[in-house]
């Protein structure tokens, strides 16, 4: 078992810095997190481990990042029934179109939450609003979040 | 109050037809819904007044469905802090990457969970891994589910 | 009420620097503007509010800016019947195809006036040419600017 | 000199079609209009003189229809300083890609308000709105439409 | 053990309409296949199991086709250090660019030999000569074929 | 009368830079050529009086770059029967695929013989391949620089 | 020796129903023409001898018609000095932007004359517009057909 | 004869750059290769002469790196019966998109298997892959790369 609430995968340590602003807003809402650096074709089986786990070891939602081919947050989600939250990562030549495309286009079944090309904040936003459906606690810290925003 | 857990809002009753494949699948889960045809761009008014009291009516997530310059999903996540899927439409002209596009790309700090171009049925399934977050019953049906999918 | 004719609204003060060339134009035209930063997505009742009230607060025309999934001039264009000019913003990923094509494939029965990705100077010109409609003092000012341009 | 107020310009008769529903508005709000087939390409002397005589034989504003590499809407807009709604053609290939780059990309000096692909209605609402600027009268007709959109 | 060369591999029943062009060629080849249904998201530890045993069940060579968020080739690759030729399918809305960029776009350790949008035929005769690498008998029948083509 | 056999057109003075490849081709092959800078939407009245003279001029060969809505080559195009080489400038949002699709996709009736984005060396072979075809020492200019080629 | 001055190729006789409005145009042209199925893939040898002779057979320009992968054209420019039109053809699943980039995007050196997709008609203009370039009796025909474009 | 095993082809020196993890990763796995620098556009009999001897010489697999308008890896699978691995490399006004579409979209008959853009390393894994079908030793080889590369 972990404390974490929401699980963060990473494909490579290359998207770290990206993902920075994700794991920095979660801190901000006091939510615990959990992250590893995995890769859906180089790491299959730790990913394979990682995923089926991922509920029993107490986790509510999952975060996924990735770019090109970006296939991690479907592999997880096709191992788990939480809700999986993907970001596609920026690339050099496509801008991220590859990762998008990859990422949202999942087939009938398996859905994934996908978020803007590098939306890492977002993700971190989104894993919350889901959370907060069985925690009257953090539907305060987002509303909070919201009004902030609204005057910011 | 409504008893709907989800409430499914579309851009243009040409969506509806796309959207019978969530509605459905969230029968199919006993996931009590409530469905609304209202344009972000001809009842914003209405629009606002759906979303900015989404939350007090009972709502759980919300499912919105818009094609095109489609802002219904981004229009709804910016009034409420509900978890908000979105489903882009398939378009005539450029196949739903305008659909795709304008809803995925949401600025920090308004999320939507964005899913397949006419991804309807696995909004479905996302919306109730949303609110299967705390309601263990759920999260049973969502196993059932995963284990007959793979099956099938 | 305002003496401003123009009403610049900008998604994000990021947006600043590339609109300056629709500001400082429509000050060689000596047309009075007033802008406003404001989102339609972190900001939607003050956008609301702006968008509702332009009309009675004497503007003629608005020039709405913003990038990625760009609802801001749609947005503004659902709640006033005032023609809106709309700037589509570049993006770091997607070049701006994603603000471009969320601005301009609006739906049937509420239109926006969509430039060029980045096309600030441009929505400056054609606000122009839209009150010089009725006001012959303006036409002669297109007159001469676009006299000047075939020279320069 | 015409009684028309709005001169729709398409680049081909097969275009004529997808125009209706353009025609079919102005004729809903009582907006005079004159239409004429030319191609920016083909008939450029027509185009050329239609353009420079559209202010003087008191047009107030111009709508621009063609496809493919869509140059009529900005060849107008180079001969004169009334504002050019622009509305891009749907094309078999490329869905209609093409013709909104060609429209919509303007450089600078010289814009064009381009709606959305096969934009028809909304282009002849813009057009109205452009001219409701002089116009009080039209601005009562386009809040009544847009009160009716509301609730349609 | 089975005495197939080449292993096949679809995503989805409907997929094999399209791939029937990839088996009949390997027939006319005269290499033995063998065919297996299972997506990498609805039945992942199908596709894992399948993937894992591949050469040790004496496949040479493996044809994935999947579309959308076309992942399989990309998971069978992940588990397999065999060959994995991949055919992206078209899809109904983006006429297959995301089958493409979700195929072809893999992370640096992990290939596939991606072949064109339905690709069938040409994935079987890739997969003819990469298993020709070790069989001179297939090099004349691969140098057979490319003159009737030729010729045809 | 000018000694130039071909006239290269440029639509702004930011192309000058990228059209020096093609220039000094021209002189390397001793080609005349005259240079001029004028925009299909900015002058359209040079460009209208420039393209229906080229002819008479005794210019043989037309050769326009542009970026963007790209309709400088098609501009000239509809005035003269003279061959049209065009070079579509690459743009600092989309690349250049704005420019490219404004270029090569003309209607049916009024060909411009469009090469790469940025493609001004070659725009210069292109011309000079045509004119060669009545001038048999140019034909002798190019089989060397096509064995130099070659050789390099 | 042929008689033909244009030498038309194309890469699969599915082309020849899209390239029968090239040789139908230049039948009205009276300009001589032949017709070859060849292609660069299937068919190197028969393209290669085809190019390497086509100036000597008489030719003065090429057009070459291909689609997918579009190497034909480009293959042909690689053989010959002659100037060679190129028509990418339309696809079933990217429309033919596989087609247009394929075949416009040559590199430095070797340059083709695309036209837009499907452009066959357009082929024919601009051949006959090269080979006018030493033939004024061409020029007039040109001339004629402009001007009952200008007026049909 | 040579004793390389891979044969290595890029269309330009500019490509060396990228190729340099292809030739590494070989080294690595201690395959034998051979490096040609030959333009399928500029070089074409070279490219022709190379790619008809490659079987005879002993090479087992091809790998052809190409951008833009990419047809080198198609020229070589048109004269040879062996599987070519092709590199669509980036560009820089497309990123590569032209590369990649240029190279992956083979006509039916002629197959290559093509990698990520700018996928050097990757091409050496599959060329690897492929010869490894008919040697054991290299099986090794590509097992534990691969766990390496799951534990690094």
């Amino acid at each position: 078992m972990t404390d974490a609430r929401v699980g963060i995968i990473v494909g490579s340590t290359s998207d770290l810095e990206i993902m920075k602003a994700c794991t920095e807003q979660l801190e901000r809402f006091e939510v615990p997190t959990e992250l590893t650096v995995a890769s859906a074709h180089r790491n299959p089986e730790r990913v394979h481990e990682w995923a089926t786990t991922a509920r029993r070891r107490g986790l509510q939602v999952i975060i996924a990042a990735a770019g090109k081919a970006a296939h991690l947050a479907g592999a997880v989600a096709a191992y788990t029934s939480l809700p999986v939250v993907a970001v596609p990562i920026k690339t050099s030549d496509l801008g991220g179109l590859d990762s998008l495309l990859s990422t949202v286009q999942m087939p009938s079944g398996v859905p994934v939450a996908c978020v803007a090309i590098n939306g890492a904040k977002n993700a971190a936003i989104l894993a919350t609003q889901i959370i907060a459906a069985g925690d009257p606690a953090l539907v305060q810290v987002l509303e909070d979040f919201k009004r902030e925003l609204a005057q910011g």
